[in-house]
């Protein structure tokens, strides 16, 4: 019998692809043509699964959205059990940023997609997703860690998740700018989160 | 006697077109033509300015940074003096996040020019020179308002101004995105700030 074609494996394959293009030669060059010779598939089948670069491009967004959350979930599972909401803080907001060429990879092309539905509002529910959903995540766990008396009985945790996700946000910028190393953004996101944790009386 | 053309206006005035192009339509449509047809120039005068899209690129990357230090710069100057350094760091942060037409526009044309010297980095200086200058004067900002006694001593400088910038960034984003309004991001850059500066004792 002959084999099923794994659609979703397919699509994740070129949406991939495309990512790689965007990572190391810009979104100007990621055309469908380049995509497909990238991803070692006829310009055709691209098309089979991506009506259009529109489409693609959406493709693209919510695979990176997908591979970001998977690291964000591999950083909490690998925590030792059981684990609590101020390790689990840590260890979801530190699986963002970029410290691999893997990692710098997802979230420059992340960004790059991302970008480009800012201005172009078509394309932009798909990018929302994923951080609206991450947001939801940590704000559940700072009302947890102040429930357990980790944090200041006046710290909003929905603030609290908003501040430390736009952080995130600008170190992976700082990164992919070059402007901090890996290490250092994970060391200024520890700093932020150690003066929530552990105020400092004057 | 004819008028001598003011040529650091016609380079501002085609890097502003660019730039509208570029918040309206999104970059893949700011081609040569369609800035000079923005700009109300032809497509010579613009290559006369100009000699490639890369050129133009760096250009409107470093015009955008401009009209952003300058919105920090007037929003420090509109305090009533004497300014103590806490006031300039609410000040010089709060005029970097998008709260009106313009604003909105000039940060969403700068973000999207940035994230393109992310993949394209022959692009790049341009692109890190107004942010490390921001960078210096926000930390000499904190170190100053450490030394009276308006923070933490044991807060370093430097991280806090990283952290504010960074936090800054990743607000611009989600205000661009629609995931918060202006004013949702000015409340949590106060609120992040008025953490630091009035650390609460648990």
């Amino acid at each position: 019998m002959p084999k099923t074609v794994d659609h979703e494996e397919r699509r994740r394959q070129i949406a991939e692809a495309a990512a790689r293009v965007a990572a190391s030669r810009g979104l100007r060059a990621a055309s469908m043509r380049e995509v497909a010779a990238e991803a070692g598939v006829s310009l055709r089948l691209v098309q089979y699964y991506f009506d259009s670069k529109e489409d693609l491009l959406r493709g693209v967004l919510k695979h990176l959205g997908g591979r970001i959350a998977a690291r964000v979930a591999r950083g909490v599972e690998s925590l030792p059990r059981p684990a609590g909401p101020r390790e689990v803080l840590y260890a979801a907001l530190t699986a963002l940023i970029p410290v691999d060429e893997d990692s710098h990879r997802v979230v420059l092309a992340y960004t790059a997609h991302h970008t480009l539905t800012l201005t172009e509002p078509h394309l932009a529910p798909e990018g929302l997703a994923y951080a609206n959903a991450l947001l939801d995540f940590l704000a559940e766990r700072f009302r947890e860690a102040r429930e357990a008396g980790q944090l200041a009985v006046d710290e909003d945790p929905r603030t609290s998740a908003s501040v430390a996700l736009a952080l995130v946000t600008g170190l992976q910028s700082a990164v992919l700018a070059g402007r901090h190393s890996g290490p250092t953004a994970v060391a200024l996101l520890t700093a932020h989160l150690d003066r929530l944790f552990s105020p400092v009386p004057r």
